[in-house]
């Protein structure tokens, strides 16, 4: 089909091009670094794990990209280097039990998408434990819960995948959810600390601060350096993401306001880091970006904080925390949303990439279709001719000619009915393998 | 053929010879008036919208019928009139939302299908909040909140369509617990009412005033006479519903008599609407009504009032009111059971409609599969006559009968092949599509 | 096929070469009692309602043994005679209750896995009210929630059905919890014992006696001869059972002392129940037996301790006991695991029975898989020579050849088709199927 040879061409000449180093550079650092993924495929699984970690550590907020995974590391060290090792232990020991444990994606393995709920569940342990910094005892259950990360997520998954839904950061909160209910306050051996006070410092922040450390409150954090190096790392993968996580964080803040919630924990940004990963989610991750769907993300991050108070709310009651709970239910309700607009069309989780890439993949496709369509009109005009050639037969003498058009016709009718049953979202390459075969 | 065809005459024939002037007008205005529907089709999107408007406000009780909508209107608004305005923008605004997100089911708007949570939203937010009536802020939440419906609706569906079940209140159960959790009782802006008291009222009813009361309180109504009212446009739609919304709300009268509840609740009907709203589902809308079913019903009733008990205890932790949680979980229990016994068939979602219409067809259905089974055995006949002529065909010279034979014969296997492997409830439209092929 | 049909053949030598009667007695009386089983299909009803009750009080240790049914039936005895005739009632009426609503699967009625839900539901609601023994107007609840049981079950079954799970103890924790949140501590007729003393009495049992009566808690017993009747049982049909439900017992109780938990909870065995029936299921019921699988299902049991910590920590906060609740739920994530690990293998639903059972049937699996694969082999050579036939076409003058072959052709895709689109585990019989037709 030269239709779709020549947009895979026009791409190709884009990337070259530019010839000047410096755009190359920059192009091998930004959006998923697909180039040195595959450059790390090829290494020792030394080198894949450490690429699979840094990965892990960014894939919290959408981003598979190891300079972004280095970035936000460091932004956690700066915030507190117990907590970042007990996070870097968590991403470790969650990706080498899916390893172990021979999670059939491979691939998903070293996209980091089995470490970064690990990250999540060392980060936030430490933070709730009211033991303070190196207590290291605190490991031994860091280690277990990152271990059954991968098996929380697998069975998820099995769930999930009747229905085509991501499983966000859902073991993580059912991991630390259990933690904390299995403790509590007063464990003698890993008490946490009192929920009801939040994390939030008595300080006083002014409130346009609390915008991007709300984005990095997804991390538990509450410094505005380590919030500017998420962002930075956000920036670095996608404009897009960056742009909607403070988008986000806005919504939620303003929600907050709105609600009269307590002006400390708006300050610390506990209002904003669920509705900036919704509005993530939405605005271009799961859906193609459009100004339909950019509205959805912020509706989709309103109503994630207005779930934010009441999950807290109905948490404290059981003396747990919110974690991510309010942004996986929101945010799952949005995917979930069946619209016959076009505008609105959300991508099969095996194609999900960052904003930009999803919206090429979605022109892509959508060229395709076009394409397709020609052929099929092609196909029934063939179907008609063999039709006629069929019905003409008994005066005709030749009997070979008849039989190859009942075949082709068979073969034409099998084809469109192959591809009337696709998931048209999912028809990409099927579409191309029966071109090329046609 | 000739049996669907006649059936159908019958039908047809049913309809004209009661010629009476007062029988047809009567046709018109009960049952789901499909006549009024599909004139209100071919008019402005206005009158399309008020039409829909007042059939969402009667889908709360599974009834689809304008002028039942217009009664129980009426009685909410005799009932408290901020409360029905409350009902009517809720009804409103979740229907045009709908619209705006072209929710694929076009039809299902206009049945009411995606007004009836805004109802219940608009409805219970404002016999929540402890403001009292006119307290005109209370709109922003209100529009929010049934702005959503139709996005929670469509979610629900999305994972529920799996096993064909319907979304009952689920979307407004959690709305509306989603907006009570958020606030509470002491919030500055939206207080709600303390759900300890329930919204029992300390007069002394009598015991048998509390049978219809408790069908009122479907809508948060504790007048007899919005529940005459309601019962009245029961009546109008459906007698089998109207008699299972009274025999429901009676057996959750008795358990809370036998559970040692709390005299003024039985009194203000809190015992009898999860009730009576499971028993009219159970009992003839989703199953077709045999007496089987009706026992069924029955039991889901007892069922429904247990689980109400459960609900409100576990749910006043929280401070959150029971809503219809009963009985969306118990009807959903019911309906997802599977029974052998051909008396207990439950309709496909595409084919619910009120009981009458459900048995009618049911019986159609029935005949249909009859049918089908004959010309079963006739094209079973015509195979074995085709293997035999394939069979001796060495023996013969004409070429062309064993040809047409085997095509016939693929053409008779293909046929079975898709019969079989359609559900049967749903094959009906299916089967006369075959039989008018074949 | 040669290869399948000498397995068999070795099996049955099996059977009949020890000819010594005693060890035919033996295998009479353990394992699942198969042929007992088909005896009392040939019997009268009440025979064979007998037989269903006492496999349905030892399913709830996945065991489907009458004689091993009688042993805990007497050791529940033992332990309360009212518990005991509860339990015996509510085995009864659920399992009359299925045959009523004539539930699909009969053959499940009279294995028992219609009557273990009501078993658990007659004793433990005995065991939770305060109104102490012989109190006979609990027999009312008694009778309406163990008639509820299979309604329960077959709709969590349509639900679980998606996913091939089980639907394990899931209904009697429902129905339980439901009574328990109706009634509570306080009701004039049926008040319930204050959950937070749980049932633990303060005697000063030894820790290693916690063990075995770790294993007796599953039916709320905490005497140990109750429980050494309950091992003997296990051990009856199958000592891999027994053995995990031990080791599953030690798994919890070390995790009750890591996390501090009290002392007289873990001497009464409360940290081991949870974890003996994890251990139980995925140690060679629901997994074919490996030490990989055995390894797995030590950490399920540890996992498995670790949930019971936190559901009974949140339920207590509901005033509602913990049940089996951490069972079911550790017990569905690790049955959920997706791994490519060629020995983690899940049987299919339909094929559990015994561990060794188990055992058999997955090797029996894996030699038809081979002689499967053989067969594709030939299948793919015939093809071949087919498509060299028909290429060859034209230049032949007969034209019988071709057209057999290109029938062949066709089958033999179809077969191929077939046999690809079946789950592995469910296709030995399709395979047989196939291979007999080929």
């Amino acid at each position: 089909c030269p239709l779709l040879r020549r947009s895979h061409i026009q791409i190709n000449d884009a990337k070259e091009n530019p010839s000047g180093r410096c755009l190359r550079a920059v192009r091998f650092f930004t959006g998923d670094m697909r180039q040195c993924g595959e450059w790390v495929k090829r290494q020792v699984l030394i080198i894949q794990l450490l690429d699979g970690i840094l990965r892990g550590t960014a894939q919290v907020m959408f981003v598979s990209n190891p300079v972004s995974g280095l970035l936000i590391l460091t932004g956690l060290f700066l915030q507190n280097p117990w907590w970042a090792l007990n996070s870097l232990l968590g991403t470790f020991v969650s990706t080498v039990s899916a390893i172990l444990l021979r999670q059939n994606r491979s691939d998903a393995i070293f996209a980091g998408l089995h470490g970064y709920n690990g990250t999540l569940v060392g980060m936030l342990m430490a933070a709730f434990s009211s033991k303070g910094n190196w207590y290291w005892w605190l490991l031994f259950p860091n280690v277990f819960m990152s271990m059954l990360c991968p098996v929380i997520s697998s069975a998820l998954s099995s769930i999930m995948s009747k229905w085509d839904l991501p499983i966000f950061t859902l073991p993580f909160n059912i991991l630390t959810c259990l933690h904390i209910a299995a403790t509590g306050t007063t464990h003698p051996y890993f008490p946490e600390v009192c929920i009801n006070d939040s994390l939030a410092n008595l300080s006083i922040p002014q409130l346009f601060l609390s915008v991007p450390v709300g984005v990095g409150q997804v991390f538990g954090c509450d410094s505005p350096w380590t919030s500017c190096l998420v962002l930075l790392a956000l920036l670095l993968c996608s404009p897009a993401i960056c742009i909607h996580a403070l988008l986000g964080s806005t919504a939620g803040l303003c929600t907050g306001l709105a609600l009269a919630a307590p002006l400390e924990d708006v300050y610390a940004g506990l209002w904003g880091y669920n509705s900036a990963l919704s509005c993530i989610a939405i605005g271009g991750v799961f859906y193609g970006l459009t100004w339909q769907t950019h509205i959805l993300s912020l509706i989709c991050a309103l109503f994630c904080a207005y779930v934010t108070s009441a999950t807290s709310k109905l948490m404290s009651v059981l003396a747990l925390p919110a974690c991510t709970w309010p942004f996986c239910l929101s945010t799952l309700i949005f995917l979930l949303l069946s619209s016959e607009n076009p505008a609105i069309c959300r991508l099969p989780l095996s194609a999900v990439s960052y904003p930009e890439e999803n919206r090429h993949y979605l022109r892509h496709l959508r060229m395709s279709e076009k394409a397709l369509s020609r052929h099929f009109v092609f196909l029934r005009e063939r179907e008609r001719d063999c039709v006629n050639v069929l019905k003409g037969r008994k005066k005709k003498t030749k009997k070979n000619r008849p039989n190859a058009a009942k075949l082709f016709l068979w073969a034409g009718r099998m084809n469109v009915a192959c591809c009337d049953s696709l998931h048209p979202a999912r028809s990409v390459n099927s579409i191309q393998e029966l071109l090329s075969g046609a």
